[in-house]
C-alpha cells in the first residue's frame, strides 16, 4: 500500500525552538519569538539538555542558545545532526553506567519468569491489561516495570515523542490536572510514525542476549536491585534507539528527494545505505569500548597504598598510577575477545552491544521512519517486532 | 536515661549466613547449615553482592563463599570489616555515577518547591499523610519520590535493614501475599536502633548543599529526568550512610569493652575517636576524587579523529590517547579547587561531598548506633535530624 505523501506534515527545514525539549508545554510556541519570562510549566525530561552540561569534549558543534534570563536554556536547533550526535554521545554514559550497574549482579533468571515471584498482585496505578484480567501473574521485572511506567506516565513521560513505554497497554489514564504536553511538530505527525515502538524486540534482545552477556550465571538474591538496574538500562537503550526517529527526520531534511526516490522504488537497502555513515559508526564503537573500559574499573586502586604512605608527593603518585591504570584499561579494551578483561564489564561486550544491537535497531527505526515519512508502509523486515537482521548472540570481534 | 544493656540482642562474634543478603526469606536460617537447594524466594536487594562481581581490584580480603550449586551465592561473612569496606567501595561507583547523571541537568529549583508543579494529585499507591490530608501540595520531587517508595515498598524494599525510606509515613500497608522478610539478627534489634533514620538531614543537605554544588544554575526544563536522578542519588547516599549501622556493629564486636566504657561515661567524642580510622578515610577521599575524575570525562575523545584515520595501528593510538587523557584527568583531579576541571563533575566537589557529608553522616550514624548498642540514648548532637558538626556549604580543599 502506498500512502498519500500529502498526509505527511510539511516541516520547515530548520526549526528554532523556544524549548530545549522535544516537547514544550502550552506556554511556549515553537514558531513564536522566545518568551521573555522562563516558562515554568513542568515538562517531562529529555536527554537533550545533556549537552548543556559543561563538557570540554561533547560540546555540540552546531548548538544555539537563546536564554530567557542568563541561566535558563530554552532554545535550540535540535534537529541539527551535530546536535543530535552530541546528545547520543552523552547517552552513551547513561547506557554504559546502567549496564555496569546491572553487571554487578548475577543473572538472577527468576526475576524474568512469569510467576517466578508469586503473589505480587497488581502493579499500583496501572490499568488492567487489554483482556481485562486483573490478577494475571507477572514476572518480577514486569511487575516493577509496569508500576514504574504507571508512575512516570502520570507526570507525562510518555506524552513526549522521545519516550516510549514498554507496557503501553498498562498505562493509566491521567486523572490529575496537568495540561497535555503541547509538543511542537518536529517529527512528521503521521499517526503510524507516532506509534513506531521498538521496545518489544529491544526487551526480547535485552533479556536473551544482553543480560547473559554481561551478568554472571547464577543467583545472588539481589532481585530488587537487579530489576531496578534492568529498568534503568532498558529505558536508556529505548531512548537511544528511538532517537533514530529524530536522526531520520534530520537526514530526510538534508536529502528529501534522495530518500523519496528510494522509497518510491521500495528500496529498503538503498535507504539503509543512504542513511549509513560508516565513519561515524566506527567512532561510536571505539568510543563505546573505551568508555566501558574507563568507567568499568577502579582507577589506581592498586597504587593507593603507596599514595597513602604520604612521601610528600602525592600528586605525582596519583597521576602516575592513573596513567598506568589507563594504559592497562586501554590495552585490555583493544585485546580481541577481552578475556583478559578485569573490570566490571568486558569492553568488547559493550562494543558488541552497540555494533550488533543498538546501531542496527536505531537504523531499523530510521528506515521505518523514512518509509512512512515518504508516504509508504515500511517493508515487513522493518516491522517493530523484529530486527531486520536478527541477532541471537553477541559475537565480539 | 540509661537503657538496660540486657535488652540488646547478644550476637555471636561471627555469623556465616546462608544468604548473601542482610535479609533472608523464611526458607533460610542464619544459624542452620546452608540449604542444598538454592532458596528461590524473592528478596529485595543489597549492594552486598557487588563484591561478587568479577573485579580485580575490589575483591574483599575476607570473603567467604559457600555456594548451593556452582553459580549461586548464598553464604558470606557479611560483618567482616574488610567485606563491608569492599561493599562501600563498590557503592562509590553507584554514588558517583548518580551524581554525574544529576550534574548534566541545571539546578531546576522548581522541582523542589511545594506547589512548583501544581495539579499533580496524590502519588499512586501511597498512604495518606499522618494528618490525613489527601490532597496536600507536594514538590515534584516529593511526589515522584513518594510514588517510587510506595512501589518499592510493596516488594519489601523497606523491610530490609539496609534500606531506609525517605517518606516512611507515606508507605502503604502491603496487601499482596509476599511473606514478610525473615531477616537474621545481624544488628542489635533494639527498636530504637531499627528506627535510626538519617534521611531527613540527608535530604536537607542534598538539596541545600549538594545540588547547588554539582548542578549549574538555571532551568533547562528537564524536570522529569532531574527528579529521577535526584531519587537515584539520594537512595545511593542513604544506603551508604546507613551502612554505618553495620560498620558500627562490626567495630563493636571487635572491641565491646572499649565502646561500653566510653558510652558509660557518655563520652561521644571518645566513641567517635575510637571508631575513626583516618588512614581509611584518606583512602576513601583520594579514591572518590580520582573516580570522579575518571568517570566524569570522555576518554580520548580528542584523539578519536586520529584513530579513525586508520593508519594501521589503532591499538597504539587508542592506548596512547587513553593514557594521555588519564594523566590530564589525574592532574585536574589533584589541582586544588578544581577550577580547571573539564569533566562533567568537579572531582574536588565529589571529594568534598565525601569529606564533609558522607563520612561525617556515616560516623554520626555509627555513634548513635554504638550508644544504643551499649544501652544508652545518644547525646542530642547525634539525633538523626542533624549533623553533629553542621555543614552548610562545601569547601573543597
Amino acid at each position: 500500500m502506498t500512502r498519500n505523501p500529502s498526509t505527511a506534515t510539511s516541516l520547515p527545514r530548520s526549526i528554532m525552538l523556544t524549548s530545549l525539549l522535544f516537547f514544550t508545554a502550552q506556554c511556549s510556541d515553537a514558531y513564536a519569538p522566545p518568551p521573555v519570562a522562563p516558562c515554568h510549566r513542568h515538562r517531562w525530561s529529555s536527554s537533550l539538555s545533556s549537552a548543556a552540561a559543561p563538557s570540554a569534549t561533547t560540546k555540540p558543534a552546531a548548538e544555539s542558545y537563546a536564554a530567557s534570563g542568563d541561566e535558563n536554556i530554552t532554545t535550540r536547533d535540535i534537529l541539527s545532526l551535530d546536535y543530535i550526535r552530541s546528545t547520543l554521545i552523552r547517552q552513551e554514559e547513561t547506557i554504559i553506567f546502567a549496564l555496569i550497574e546491572r553487571a554487578q549482579f548475577r543473572r538472577n533468571d527468576i526475576v524474568y519468569k512469569v510467576g517466578g515471584v508469586p503473589g505480587l498482585g497488581v502493579p499500583p496505578g496501572s490499568s488492567t491489561d487489554a483482556d481485562g484480567q486483573e490478577e494475571e501473574e507477572l514476572s518480577f521485572l514486569d511487575f516493577m516495570f509496569i508500576g514504574t511506567e504507571a508512575l512516570h506516565s502520570i507526570v507525562r513521560r510518555y506524552e513526549s515523542p522521545e519516550e516510549h513505554a514498554f507496557f503501553p497497554s498498562r498505562l493509566p489514564k491521567r486523572s490529575n490536572s496537568l495540561s497535555e504536553l503541547d509538543y511542537p511538530n518536529l517529527l512528521s505527525n503521521d499517526n503510524a510514525i507516532n506509534k513506531l515502538n521498538w521496545n518489544k524486540i529491544l526487551y526480547d534482545k535485552y533479556l536473551s542476549v544482553i543480560v547473559p552477556a554481561i551478568a554472571d550465571k547464577g543467583d545472588d538474591e539481589q532481585h530488587g536491585s537487579t530489576v531496578l538496574a534492568d529498568i534503568a538500562a532498558l529505558q536508556a537503550l529505548s531512548k537511544r534507539i528511538h532517537f533514530g526517529k529524530f536522526v531520520a527526520e534530520s537526514k530526510y531534511r538534508s536529502n528529501p528527494e534522495g530518500f523519496q526516490k528510494l522509497v518510491d522504488k521500495g528500496d529498503a537497502d538503498g535507504v539503509m545505505a543512504l542513511l549509513t555513515n560508516e565513519e561515524v559508526e566506527k567512532q561510536v564503537l571505539t568510543r563505546a569500548r573505551l568508555k566501558a573500559s574507563t568507567y568499568g574499573r577502579e582507577p589506581l586502586m592498586s597504587s593507593l597504598p603507596k599514595v597513602e604512605r604520604g612521601d610528600g608527593d602525592q600528586s605525582t603518585a596519583v597521576i602516575a598510577a592513573a596513567a598506568a591504570a589507563a594504559v592497562v584499561a586501554a590495552v585490555e579494551a583493544m585485546q580481541t575477545g577481552g578475556s583478559a578483561m578485569k573490570g566490571k564489564v568486558d569492553p568488547s561486550i559493550i562494543e558488541s552491544i552497540y555494533r550488533q544491537l543498538i546501531i542496527p535497531m536505531t537504523k531499523d527505526v530510521e528506515v521505518a521512519y523514512l518509509f512512512l515519512r515518504c508516504g509508504r508502509d515500511p517493508p515487513a523486515d522493518f516491522a517493530s517486532d523484529r530486527m531486520s537482521v536478527d541477532v541471537t548472540y553477541l559475537s565480539p570481534l
